[in-house]
């Protein structure tokens, strides 16, 4: 596919389509907008346009796809695979300014919501009306991201990932076209799904310009307990026993020694520097979350769990999450001069302990990096995270072998290659493993609803 | 479209491909699989198939491909809007040779069906294990009949419909080729989602040979109980309060006065004629289902309800869901001569009482016909069912009128044409108002993955 690069021309009719202060060709957004905060190369726009309105992005698009030039749809930037890196330049639609909450029905349990909105902004908002959007990637993380990546979260272990959450979408295709697809029933049995299509696509098919989201009614009771283990592999074990007991845990992170020693440093939290595992139960009632919380001990115990704490008040409960949630960049700050890279892999619960010991096994053959793995255990995902000095070739090539091995080892195990970060750049080589003779079936859905592949070209296929 | 008929060297050659017992063109044969259990006229196909594996379904796919034959894949034949009826003859596959459980794994609530499982089978052979599989539409659907229709019933208001239980599939496609999609993970963002195009694409893109489902905890504690009102608008207004109170109801019907009368005629049931809810509550102990209980009741009282009668046992509760799952049957056999046509539309949960009335407005204007309301009240969805001489032509013309007005009404609303049933014959017409132009991206998918429209052809589409 050839694009064509921005002329004079070009710039001035998309200057001319949105009002002179949302488009900009200047160095400092350009390069704002060449990377997202993955170890990927960045790569520079030619323009960026912050719209306001699904027309402007119809009639951006439009003539995008007239004049053959790449769109890559922008949220936040807090992807983790080089999703929105604008690997061919072009556009990027920057949706900062379309943040708005539209309309909120709290006797649907449903809110319509511009793609620039940031979810934790959207729980703010939300926070006197009792209900709240659960899936919690993290950072800043906006909603047209979201859904884009089907992000996840700490809390999808209960109530799912973003994919569970979409009940319709208003899209501008590739050729401008606006579409709206999906109800707002509670289910349906009409027509294809093409709701579910478009969630997890990464801005390769369609621009989401609007989302009808589902919400729920925040838990009247919240228990969280840590427990620590000698080893990741007694924590892997419990984290089985946990997920099969019934108590349908809302939160099941696990996080490895370095990862505690690292946090107890920079955040100083003070925690016990063993593996430990994060458990959170949202419930009705405080004393039927106690006897979960009793069961949760006894399954813990059973694995050898060397301390169980319940009772985790609210101002910790939040740190440690906070700390959970910034773990990432921790670990980005804690190594200057480092690039970091988070393998993310998801497996079949069974899998999990066999998993998470291959990964650090696997881990601890490069001798010159450091390791960390932590990751929402309850879902079988885990993040082994490397740092690594940026420049050092050799070390990156044997990270990267690791990153294969892993993948390989979470396929054969019935995983995936990515539980929530998405495809982007970095996971694209493991798509023909992954998907085998369905990848071309991908392609030709490509192909259906972006003919001249301008949108966020050069992602999820190899 | 023109297909071409099975002359005799075209049914000795698939004749050939499986044992001549399970190949079939006699009359008993055809015209058992000429008609599902809607209204719809029948129509033979040319020859039945009980393939015993996905190779027999290639190579029948294979062959039909190449001759132009039209396939239909065959369930149960429960369906309710002509979704398996061989509108254009050719051949029809029926899977209830391929219905076996093919590796259950407990550890990772996952089981690997074929597709002509019967679900009540699956949950017998389930009940030893605390596991058991959410959906249940009553009859005897298999569990590709499901999938085809992304089947629902009384306890998906709280488990989610067949959809949100399909993890893997292995499919036959239009040409033959075997596709395996999906992953055993509990969660992903790897590619584009096919799983769920698959799901409630009614055997019109390819044809289901093995699913990977994923499988629920038995929960430890039931309550029930039948709540009584002076109209069918109070009970709803008392299902939008109990849907918003947070009790997360794992069943929540409704049934209008007839519906009682009904049972009670047929069945024997002995309940107070009136409408009524069923409600039924799943938790972990029985203190917190009585406290939700409670709460149900008083709910209940402020929208004037008569009667509220808790702590429904066991063989009382099955026998009530089991005259409700048999409704549609019974109101059949209570009116020889007659035809029956259910109209089921959803809507959002805020807009259900007002829909119900307009339905109960709407049916009442049609005179020489019998009428039924009922419904997953919790989902929004209900169930308007006409009974009317099956010749008065006069009589069936209004009622296709109400139809027309009730799926206008339920599209206005938000809502959708078909909650659960699926579009197949009888809701094609409604296709372009509900999905706009979205209907001609579904035509393009189906272009694209049957380019010769040999996969149960008619259907869907207007």
């Amino acid at each position: 596919m050839v694009f064509h690069s921005l002329n004079e021309e070009d710039k001035a009719t998309l200057g001319a389509m949105v009002s002179t202060d949302r488009f900009s060709t200047g160095s400092s957004n350009l390069d704002l907008h060449s990377r997202d905060m993955s170890r990927h190369r960045p790569r520079r726009p030619e323009a960026v346009i912050w719209p306001v309105d699904r027309k402007e992005v119809s009639h951006i698009l439009k003539f995008a796809f007239e004049k053959n030039i790449p769109v890559t749809p922008w949220g936040a930037g807090t992807s983790l695979e080089g999703n929105p890196i604008p690997v061919e330049g072009g556009i990027v639609l920057n949706f900062n300014r379309m943040n708005r909450l539209l309309r909120l029905n709290k006797d649907d349990f449903q809110a319509d919501l511009e793609p620039g909105m940031v979810y934790k902004e959207l729980n703010r908002q939300l926070r006197h009306t009792g209900l709240f959007f659960p899936p919690d990637p993290g950072a800043d993380a906006t909603i047209g991201g979201m859904i884009a990546n089907n992000a996840s979260g700490t809390r999808t272990v209960r109530y799912g990932s973003t994919r569970n959450f979409i009940k319709r979408l208003v899209l501008v295709m590739a050729n401008g076209e606006i579409l709206e697809i999906g109800n707002r029933a509670s289910k349906s049995s009409s027509g294809y799904d093409l709701i579910n299509l478009f969630v997890g696509s990464e801005g390769t098919l369609g621009v989401v310009v609007e989302a009808t989201v589902r919400l729920v009614g925040i838990p009247a009771e919240i228990a969280c307990a840590l427990a620590t283990f000698k080893d990741p592999s007694s924590a892997a074990g419990a984290v089985f026993e946990l997920m099969r007991s019934g108590i349908d845990p809302a939160a099941l992170e696990l996080l490895s020694t370095e990862c505690i020693e690292l946090i107890n440093r920079e955040k100083g939290l003070g925690l016990e520097e063993l593996p430990t595992l994060f458990i959170e139960l949202h419930g009705p009632t405080s004393s039927q979350l106690a006897g979960f919380m009793e069961i949760a001990r006894e399954l813990c115990q059973g694995e050898g769990c060397l301390g169980f704490r319940p009772g985790v008040e609210r101002g910790e409960r939040d740190r440690l999450f906070e700390a959970r949630y910034a773990l990432g960049e921790t670990i980005t700050q804690a190594h200057p001069g480092h690039r970091r890279i988070t393998i993310d892999v998801a497996v079949p619960i069974s899998a999990y302990p066999e998993m998470i010991g291959f990964a650090r096994e696997a881990a601890a053959g490069v001798k010159e990096a450091v390791f960390y793995t932590f990751g929402h255990a309850g879902d079988g995902n885990i993040h082994l995270v490397f740092s690594a000095p940026a420049r050092a070739e050799k070390v990156w090539d044997e990270i990267e072998e690791v990153n294969g091995k892993v993948v390989a080892r979470a396929l054969e195990l019935g995983g995936t290659a990515t539980g929530e970060h998405g495809v982007g750049i970095g996971k694209a080589r493991f798509m023909p493993a992954e998907h085998g003779a369905s990848l071309e079936l991908m392609k030709q859905m490509k192909g259906l609803l972006d003919p001249k592949g301008i949108l966020n070209p050069g992602k999820i296929f190899p």
